[in-house]
């Protein structure tokens, strides 16, 4: 039995020691969703104004069927699910049609899913051939008893699972190949050799996201990722690892993750936020912005996230120049590009 | 500033609301290592006094391989490294040599690292020529920019990094080559279908794992496995995944576990003991308790962990009915196997 010290403390605790709890402060949203389509140095003079246009339009349109699945009664999984797959067909972002290239000049594709209501959880890793990497982690999740499946073997599931293939060319765009030409001009590249980065790793992390609530009051998350520009070795970013790139629990939040992944998969990100939520009592704004821009800043990890808590409070932070991004709620809209707007 | 009020409520928070610090109330011990070599339905009534004297041995071995290292003055990561490479080389257990067969009758290993000073780490999946899993991970830490690599790459970066190839037969036992036939009649397997498990899963979750504290008051994990038994589509476990398996962080515990990893990846069990010594201030050994005899428990997952804390204190928590393992301190040696002992 708690003495009786044990609740003076409590109550002075709560008077003293607690970050206010913004979540309670404000109606609880009917439904909400958020989206990331990757953080980085992205600035409006590196940007011509039909580009930003097609960046803008593309996070609109996204959110647009993402709310429209959640305005009708749908599940926080299938806005999330149709969401991403917008992004992921879209050539603008680093994920599906689009992705960055190889150090072998190919497309090479990772995702996970998961469900906030059970915390059930599936991730793909090392795709080539699968069109929506986003579906084959939700069947990862849904069709099979494991949660990580990795490269032909994954391809292999999806396959049986009736999803749908393409030639690895259906993903490359003429700019990612061109970015790729420049940065090997002895094509093709040598098969061996130490691993070397000809862009500076902070450049873009290019990675789609998506966080939803929907009217039953539950969670879910999803990443989507063509991964870091150049890589080798079939190296495995944090979009594919729960807990780092993506977490769900309806007790605390929804959260996709964009960024220098190595770091977020050593700070388990997504992970901590909830961790954050449930042990300290932060709101998901507050654990948010402490691990973006105090914790990871600290340790000189760049990137940022996406999350939505149980009461549809929305927490975008980032600690780039830029993060593609948007959240809707019944009566509002926001899509933004740039640190200040 | 911080209010009166709240060095009051935190005064009378650590008069009543804490857990007892238990290791804070022993004395600081000079090195500490705790190793397992995975949980499940490990009963007297299925083993031979022949076999369970072998397990005995090697996991004194074991003990003493790391304990050598640190008494000396070694760092916890050459500690753990030295002693996980004992236990992938011993036939027992199922990492490296001795590894449980894939649905395709392959063995396919898994491994990962991490350094509690620096919060590096390091991890591979889904190799099958490496013949120490753990070297490859160690090397992804400290001679890539990376943390998480897989198949053909991985198996490339280790080769690049002059580390041991084996052919595949290298890691296949007797013993397991007959379990293997058993439950695949029509050898070789179909290339397709539904996935199956045609043992209960809970029977043995086969991993090895070392947790270390030095001298110099540095922690440091390793896990090492040949994941699931009968495992198909490159499925990878909790064991390479930072975060689930594997943690480690001077300012808290380094923890290696063992399990039905797809429950471990799900609840991130390695960062959650963790978080709660950071954020719930409860010390190693009721949070781990807590982990795996009560949230896992409630979930119904199975399987256990091994943990060390910055004072030496050391948890070895399981809920299946045996858990090889064992720990060593200065002047203090246990090894155990079933339950109660």
């Amino acid at each position: 039995m708690k003495s009786s010290l044990y609740w003076i403390g409590c109550f002075i605790g709560a008077l003293s020691c607690q970050q206010p709890d913004r979540s309670a402060s404000v109606p609880q949203a009917e439904y909400a969703i958020a989206i990331h389509g990757g953080a980085g140095t992205i600035v409006k003079e590196n940007m011509t104004p039909d580009l930003e246009n097609a960046y803008r339009e593309a996070l609109d349109n996204a959110l647009t069927i993402g709310e429209d699945v959640l305005k009708n009664g749908g599940t926080a999984m299938d806005a999330v699910e149709q969401t991403i797959i917008y992004l992921e067909d879209s050539p603008l972002f680093n994920a599906g049609k689009g992705a960055v290239l190889t150090y072998d000049g190919l497309a090479e594709l990772d995702a996970s899913f998961m469900d906030g209501a059970t915390q059930n959880a599936g991730a793909v890793g090392g795709m080539q051939i699968i069109r929506n990497p986003i579906l084959a982690a939700r069947a990862v999740m849904e069709q099979s008893p494991h949660v990580f499946l990795t490269g032909k073997g994954a391809e292999q599931f999806a396959i049986e699972q009736g999803l749908d293939t393409v030639p690895n060319t259906y993903f490359i765009t003429e700019r990612r190949l061109e970015a790729w030409k420049q940065t090997h001009p002895d094509n093709p590249p040598p098969k061996t050799g130490i691993l070397k980065t000809t862009r500076p790793v902070t450049d873009y992390y290019g990675t789609v996201g998506c966080v939803a609530l929907d009217r039953a009051g539950n969670l879910a998350a999803g990443t989507s990722t063509g991964g870091m520009n150049d890589k080798r070795y079939n190296r495995i970013g944090d979009s594919p690892v729960i807990g780092a790139g993506t977490y769900a629990d309806n007790a605390t939040c929804a959260v996709s993750c964009t960024g220098h992944g190595e770091y977020f998969i050593r700070y388990a990100v997504a992970y901590d936020l909830s961790a954050r939520m449930a042990y300290l009592k932060e709101d998901v704004a507050t654990a948010a912005n402490y691990i973006i821009n105090q914790r990871l800043v600290e340790k000189g990890a760049t990137g940022g996230l996406i999350a939505v808590d149980h009461n549809g409070q929305i927490a975008l932070p980032f600690n780039t120049p830029g993060m593609y991004r948007g959240y809707a709620r019944p009566g509002e809209r926001y899509v933004g590009i740039y640190k200040e707007e």
